[in-house]
């Protein structure tokens, strides 16, 4: 298979647009969308989107945040991670490794990772080398999340 | 149309059995599971489910969990509000107001209620009084926030 590039998305309009073929298209994108209008932020290099082009057409994408080592409460010892979210392949282009693609990116930062999948893809993460984290409800309520981890970094035990 | 009575379920086996039924089965009732089998909980009265039965069937539930004020990021005044999730009516039983009728249930607390709806879903929430956050990543995430307030509360803003 040929390199695959991951690019990180910028907000402007035209991004906008593309991500309408997204079924995982909502708040997010809306607010994206005011804050566009509203002129806060254009082409802003601090887009939480990754993706991956085929052609002039945005294929593939995905959502990541840092977030501090001070709210983690899934990794020991507690730690800086990254929230993933919106991962998502364009029906026509699955079966690629896009997805794949953008899943390794992420581990490129060697830091933990956090999701909360979708019903039923389940073994595509298993296969990427997350597992499941304890479920505890008051921190996960309606979250089933799954985390990945670099050496040397283990799961928060919980109560 | 015939008062539904809404009940709290007890968590036993045959609670969870009869969750088997319900899309979203997952970490959360796996983990209850394991906590039956070591005797940690039976019969708990302080199960976060909610549920509709008909007849011996257990035909709609869902999740209501009581967050702390001092977690509370969504309202002004900040104040204890329910999380509700895992609303869900089995596909034969829909369109009878069960759905509508557990809702109504989680309002009756006169606290400010949030959920996370699956895409979709929308038509039903807004039905049932309930309106976008404004999306905050820091705070939201992959979430798309839907919120109901009792009189006298409103949305926190957010910067």
């Amino acid at each position: 298979m040929q390199q695959v590039k991951v690019e990180r998305l910028l907000v402007n309009y035209k991004t906008l647009e593309k991500f309408k073929r997204f079924k995982e298209y909502g708040n997010q994108e809306l607010s994206m969308l005011e804050d566009l209008e509203s002129n806060i932020i254009e082409n802003d290099s601090e887009s939480p989107f990754f993706g991956i082009y085929y052609g002039n057409a945005l294929v593939a994408r995905m959502s990541l945040y840092r977030v501090d080592a001070k709210y983690d409460q899934y990794f020991t010892p507690p730690q800086d991670y990254l929230e993933l979210w919106k991962l998502e392949v364009l029906p026509d282009y699955q079966g690629r490794g896009y997805g794949s693609r953008l899943v390794e990116f992420a581990k490129e930062y060697n830091l933990p990772i956090k999701t909360n999948p979708r019903i039923n893809s389940h073994g595509f993460w298993e296969k990427m080398g997350f597992k499941k984290a304890k479920y505890n409800m008051e921190r996960d309520l309606g979250e089933n999340p799954l985390i990945w981890t670099p050496e040397g970094v283990a799961e928060q035990s919980v109560s």
